[in-house]
Order: structure tokens, then sequence, then C-alpha cells
């Protein structure tokens, strides 16, 4: 075998791995019953460090080497490049380092949920601590110029460093705070519609219509309900979304449903051909986070395609619905409204959450916090940028579920996400002209498509920065983020 | 580290492989959406041949070498001799081989319900054929005495032979054949109550009453749909089952759930700190069936039991029986008709069915019967035990997913099962003199306690012909199960 098919057969294995890993994780969130988590755990644990073995071992760092002649071929170039990175990032962590996050997330999670449940923090603690521990140590293995956070960024935004989000984030927050007070100022009493049962059965079917329209592929994926919703791609053929429903706080499932159909179409959309390379993976967490939020917010939130549900919600919801004037749920669904709850915040007031997040995780990781005092810290962060108390833990930093999963450096993704999906959405208007009016007829299709040629299919095979170049001809720029937030809410 | 240590991790290590194929496996059969496949063989694939060569490794095999002298220890001499017998019988398969057999198997099982499905048996031979020649060089590969079906035998039902199943079928069917016969003469006419629909709710919310009485532990366990129901254990602590509801075929869900649950119990019931051993595995499949078996026909088609279920059915499905007497409806629910469904079969019959898959399974092996005339072949096979004719494939040779996934020689452990059953409930019968009335009154907790005490807790210590001598003090005989049947059916 030559060394280029031996090379492919390596990340094959892996990817097999990978396949597994995905499933189990899958089922841990979604059908595994309680007393699982053990066997779960240790399983889990050791794939994991299979495939970190694997991608480690002495044979593959040789063929690494040796294929440094085949980087500038211009189709092996850039999957030879993605698996560098990919090569690069990992091989530095040592392998009980991995394990041992395997195992700290399977018991982390557990104890979230219980603690949650409870509402009790100190359930949680320890592995809380224990993660952020390890997240250290992770960062000490991959080295850092500035500061350990710049570390585990880069794990999910190659190429991107914290002074670089802290640059961006200023900007951000420097335009959002004025246009918050003005908002706010102008928008008279809030629209009461909600206040009332909509049937879970009702708000699974719209969302499915939803997805449908967008162009999720069923026979490529499906949709479960777990605990926090999520998206885990399989393969391209089998991506796996979930969602969470309330009958109290509809319509968030419809956009908890568009929010993971995005990052699913993303997955959907990567060339097959690719399905055991690194190069057949999303960008960056940033890219994929673009994605979601332009389907749940850009195009779910937007007038035109809300005209188009309008009708099948009044079928689905007539005693709730049928003497509500559209005007005044578009203004409901948009309503800009300081809030606890990251998830169910509105587009003006959610990077708000994003600044608390990345501003505390930084600080505990540079030993300027500590996890014990958390919990204060959190709530005094919110009643800073969003002027409230926190009541209870669960709606407050027991909230989310990525901190269980060792996820830290991950939450900027999602406001570097809202800032590349208006650029991304800018380009696609001008594209399409008509784009608008497809929306406004639920043919969700014409964005796909176009997303699928101008985004998923190429994978990683660039880095963030030069996609959001290559797609849009410019640098990343919070400008069009900023200009969409205006046009909608000020007008 | 000592030995046994070494020992007891090499153990382990192969059970967080085989967790993984589980859910795997599970999911490919509950969950997973139609475009998944060919990314799930390949992991499974993987997963199968990492398992086999850590199993037949240097290491293992030098391991299971130095510890022949620990073979007499009282704890420690079960315990090796079940890793010795796992070994025996794996380590003779090549890798190749059993990679293969993975990757044939997931593709059998999509074109088998594809074949099922269209009702067209061409579609699904190409795949079968392979079965057999696969399983054909397994025996090979095995070793055997008298013939090839031997050694595919023996992997289920350790210390087995062909003839010896020979032998026991030939009693049965002497007992049998007249039995049926009789039986069919006096029975009247066939009570017609079940031809209307009885709600998917229904039956599902009466199946999981019966599986929480029978103690199936819904903390480490899960009931869903599959096409095919089956059980899996991932581990003592996470057990799976799955049922298929038809709205026309009231209550074989029920007798289903039971079954299942019966599997399950037994997989539920070996103690927790043997899970990484192969001791704490099942004896065999015979016993793993005589676990289902006792549940779904002794106890679930009681009298007694269905007496007590008799409300909540009404409860359930008052329009469809209200009116009905409850002595009609247990006639109905143990009518013995010769049928084509194996599944659906009543007592007496059901052991036809197997005598027609172990003589055809049989005569292929030996090179007697061709793949392509497997068709007539059990059609010819049917008239002769049953009295009838197959109208359709699937409701002919397509019904069981058995053979697609590659499980040949696995038929006779059924009717195995039932003589077992019958064996392992007498001797219940003796140890709790109570044990019909408490039935009756649905505390069928005390027949689990007494299987777990007595077979399930041991776990693969045994083999089955030592396990049925050591629980009932008696070599296994088809006595039981003929007076069992003869009290029931001629009385």
């Amino acid at each position: 075998m030559n060394l280029w098919g031996k090379f492919i057969d390596a990340q094959a294995e892996l990817r097999k791995i990978y396949h597994a890993i995905a499933v189990l994780s899958w089922d841990q969130q979604t059908y595994m019953p309680k007393l699982g988590t053990e066997a779960r755990a240790e399983s889990l644990a050791y794939l994991e460090k299979l495939a970190h073995s694997r991608l480690i071992s002495e044979e593959f760092s040789q063929l690494i080497k040796d294929l440094e002649a085949v980087q500038d071929d211009e189709t092996r170039g850039p999957i030879y490049r993605a698996a560098r990175r990919n090569y690069e990032s990992s091989a530095k962590i040592p392998s009980d380092l991995i394990e041992e996050s395997a195992r700290a997330n399977s018991l982390a999670i557990a104890a979230w949920q219980e603690a949650k449940l409870k509402e009790d923090f100190s359930l949680f603690e320890k592995q809380l601590e224990k993660q952020f521990e390890l997240a250290l140590k992770k960062a000490e293995a991959l080295g850092y110029e500035d500061e350990p956070y710049d570390a585990l960024l880069g794990v999910f935004e190659p190429g991107m460093k914290t002074k670089d989000v802290d640059e961006i984030f200023s900007q951000l927050k420097e335009a959002l705070m004025p246009l918050l007070k003005e908002v706010v100022a102008n928008q008279g009493d809030k629209p009461n519609l909600f206040n009332q049962d909509f049937s879970k059965q009702g708000q699974w079917d719209l969302g499915i219509k939803a997805l449908k329209e967008m162009g999720f592929d069923f026979d490529s994926g499906r949709q479960d309900y777990s605990a926090h919703p999520f998206t885990i791609g399989l393969d391209p053929k089998d991506v796996r979304i979930t969602t969470q429903i309330n009958e109290r706080t509809f319509p968030a499932s419809l956009f908890s449903s568009l929010h993971e159909g995005g990052h699913a179409l993303y997955e959907q959309g990567i060339p097959s051909e690719w399905r055991h390379l690194a190069v057949g993976r999303a960008a960056s967490l940033a890219v994929h986070e673009s994605q979601s939020r332009l389907w749940e917010n850009i195009v779910g939130r937007s007038k035109e395609y809300l005209l188009h549900l309008w009708p099948t919600m009044i079928e689905l919801f007539p005693k709730q619905l049928q003497d509500v004037e559209f005007d005044l749920f578009y203004q409901a669904v948009n309503w800009v409204n300081p809030s606890l709850i990251r998830v169910d915040a509105d587009e003006v007031t959610y990077n708000l959450h994003i600044f608390v997040r990345f501003e505390l995780e930084r600080d505990v990781l540079c030993g300027r916090l500590k996890v014990k005092d958390l919990p204060d810290a959190w709530n005094e962060k919110i009643k800073q940028y969003l002027g409230l108390e926190v009541p209870s833990p669960s709606k407050g930093l027991l909230q989310d579920i990525h901190w269980s999963l060792g996820s830290i450096g991950y939450f900027p993704t999602y406001a570097l996400g809202n800032i590349m999906a208006s650029q991304f959405y800018a380009k696609a208007e001008l594209d399409l002209p008509n784009l608008q009016y497809d929306i406004a007829e639920g043919k969700l299709i014409t964005l796909r498509e176009w997303l699928r040629e101008n985004i998923h299919k190429k994978g990683s095979t660039l880095i963030p920065l030069e996609l959001v170049k290559d797609v849009t001809g410019k640098e990343l720029s919070v400008e069009p983020y900023i200009i969409y937030l205006k046009n909608k809410y000020l007008r």
C-alpha cells in the first residue's frame, strides 16, 4: 500500500472509533437508563483513549512527516493540512489526560443533572473543580503565548486568540449596549400571548415541519428528546438532533429545532467521500454556530418565515392563537428582554450571556476566581450585564451542560457564530436576490443549497478566518451583524 | 500487577468493547436512520475485529496458560474456566472472518428487511448464501467430530452435540404429534375475540405493567420498539428490550414483553461484580430461552396470571373486552392451532417450527440443500409438520431475523429452552408451595427471586447441562415439559 493509502486508512480507523463514541454519547443523553452511567463512562473512556492512542501513534506521526511532500497538491493538500491540524492539537495531550477527561465528563454530567434538579450547586462543585483542573492541564499540554485560555479556544477556533475575541467582543459591546437601551425604551408593553399550555405533540409537529422545509434529510438523521438540545453527526448520512419541549414556553421548541437543524444541515452537507477524513469535519465551532444561528434567528425569527408558518400554527393551536394578531405574535417572539436563560434569550441580549461565561471561565483558568465562588460571581455579572437577580442555580450557572462536558473555552464560539451568520447571510442576499420571497413561501431549499455550496461542502479545507474571507470576500467583521440588528429592531 | 489482576484487566477491556458493540447494535435496530447503515457496518466490523484481536492476543493466551494453576481455587476456578471456554471457542476463528461476518450481518439485516417488506426472497438470497458460507467457514475453523452443525451449536450450547439435540427432539416429536392431534380434536370452535383494533398505547401500558410486576428494573433498563423484538444486555445495570405492537394481534405484545422481560431479568440478575468477566454472562442461549419461555408461557399464559391481569385489560379495552367471558379469553390465548409465524405459535405447535428450521439449516450446512431452494424446502416442511400452505415469504422463511444476523445453529436453543423452562419451573413449584397463589395476586417477585438465586446469579460458572443438574438435581429431560403440556391442554 502506498503512503497516501496508509494515511487514508489511518484516518478511517479513527472515524470508526469516533462513530462509536458518538453513538454512545447520543444514547447517554437520550435513552440510557439511570443506572447505566458507570458502564457507559468506562466504555467511553476506553474508546477515547483508544482513538487518542491511534492519533498519536508512531506510525501516524511518521505518516504525517512522510506526507509533507504532498502539501502543495491541490486536492490532497487541504486533506493533509486538516489531518495535520487535528494531529497537532491532539498529539500534545497525554493519553492519560484524555482518558481521565472522558471519565470525568460522564460523572460530571450525572452530577450536573442532579444538582440542577435539586437546585444545589454543591452537588456539582467537586466535579466542576475537576473539569477546570483538567482544562488547565490540557492548556499547559497544548501550550500558549499569553494565557491558558488561548490554548483551549484554539482547539475550537483554529487560528484565533483570546485577545482577538476580546477585541471583537469590545466592538460588539460598544454597539450593543446603546442599541439595547434604545430598543427597550421604544418597545412599549410586552404582549402576553404564551402564558398558556401548548401541547407537546403540536410543538413537535411544528418543529418537524420546519426541519422538512429547511431540507433536513430524515433518511440521514432523526430528532429525539434530551435534557439539553444538541446535534451530533455520527456520519454525514446519520446526523442526530434533539429537542426539549415545555408546554409553557411556546414557541421555544420551534427555534430549538431550527437551531439544531442548522447544525445538522452542515453535518449532512459535508461530502460523503470525506466521511473518514479530518477534512470532512466542520471548519470550527463558530462556523457551526453560524449555521444554527442563521436558521434559528435570521430565518426562523424573520417576519417572512413566521408569516409562512402562521396558518400552520393556528391550525395546531386554534384555541391559543386564533384570536391573536400576527404582528403581535411577531413582536412577542422577537421581544427584547433581559432574561436569565441563555438559550431563551433574544437576539440583542444573547451575547451578554456569552460575555458573562467567557469572562468567568477565563478568570477561573487564570486563577483569579475559585470554583466555589462561581455562583456569586455569576450572579454579580448577570446583575451587571442584564440587571437581573438570579433566583436559583438552575436559572443561573447550572443552566448549561457545557462545563460538565469539559467544554471550557467553548462559549465565545456562540457569539462569534452570531457575527459570522450575519456576514454569511448578507452575502447570500447579494447572491440570491429572491431569497426573502422564497423564505416567505417556505422554500428554504434555495438557502440550504447556497450554504451547502459555499460553506458545508468545503469541510475544513480552510480555517475559519480563511473561510469567512473565501465566502464573503471580506475579513471577519461585526458590522453586518450590527446592521442586521439595527435594521430589525430599530426600524 | 499480579497475574490475576492482569487477567481481570484483559477481560475488562473486552467488556468495554462489547459494551460499545451492544449499544451500536441496539441503536441499529431501534432508532438508526435508513442511510446510517454503511457507517454503522464499518464501525461494528472494526469493533468486532478489535475485540477478537484482544481475545486472541499473545498476552491473553499466555495469561490463560499461566493461570492453569488457579483452576482449583473455589472462587477463581469457575471465573477462569468461563474465560477459557470463551477464549477457546473464539480464538480458533480468524480475525478476518470475524470482521467479514460483522460486515455481512449489517448488510444482510438491511437486505432482509427490504426483502420482507417487498415479499421478495431474491433480494435477500445473495446475502443469505454469504451467511451460510461464512457459517461453514466458522464451523471448519472451530472443528467438529460428526458434522459442521456441531461446531456452531457448541458455541451457543457448550457441551451439547447435534446428535443429542436430534435424540431430544425425537422424544419430543414422539410425544407432541399425538398430543397435538388429541388437543385439536377436542378443542371445539375457535373463539373469535381479537378480530378488532386494540390501541398501541393500551397494549404498551399492559406490557409495562407486566414488566413492573415481574420485577424488571427500569432504572437498569428500558423497552423500545423494533422490527423484531430482542433483548440486549449492555451491562447488568443497562438491559434493553424491544417490542413490536400490532393493533390487530392483541395480546401478542403482552407475551412479547413477558418473553423479553424474562431474558432481561436474567441479564439484570447476574452479579454486578462480574460485569467485566466472561463468567458474568448467561450460561447458554437455551438457559436464556428457558427464562423467557418460563415467563411468557408458564407464567404469562397461566390461568392464574391472566385472571390477575383481566380487570386491567378490561379497563384498557372496555369496548373490546367488557362483554367477554374470561374462560373464553383464556381459551383464545391458549388456542392450539397450527399456524405460519413462529413467534405467534402456541405452546404445542411452537417446537414444530423449530424442527423445520433446525432440519433446513443443518441440510444447507451439510450441502444437502442449496440456499436458492430454501423457499420451496421451507414451504414443504411447513406442509409436512403443520399442514399449511405458505402464502408469501414474509410468512415463510423471511419471518425471522436470525439468519440475517448469521445466527445459524441457534434455533434449537428455543426448543431446548422450552424443555429446561418446565424442568426449572417444576423445581420452583416444589421449593415454593404458594407459588401459584402468588402469581394469582400478581406477586411475581417471589419467582424472580427464586430464579435469581438458583440460576441468574450463577452466571456461567456451570455449563448448561451441569446447571440443570445443579438446580433440579436431575439430568436434562423432556418429561416435565410433556407433563406440563398434558396437564394444561388435556385436562
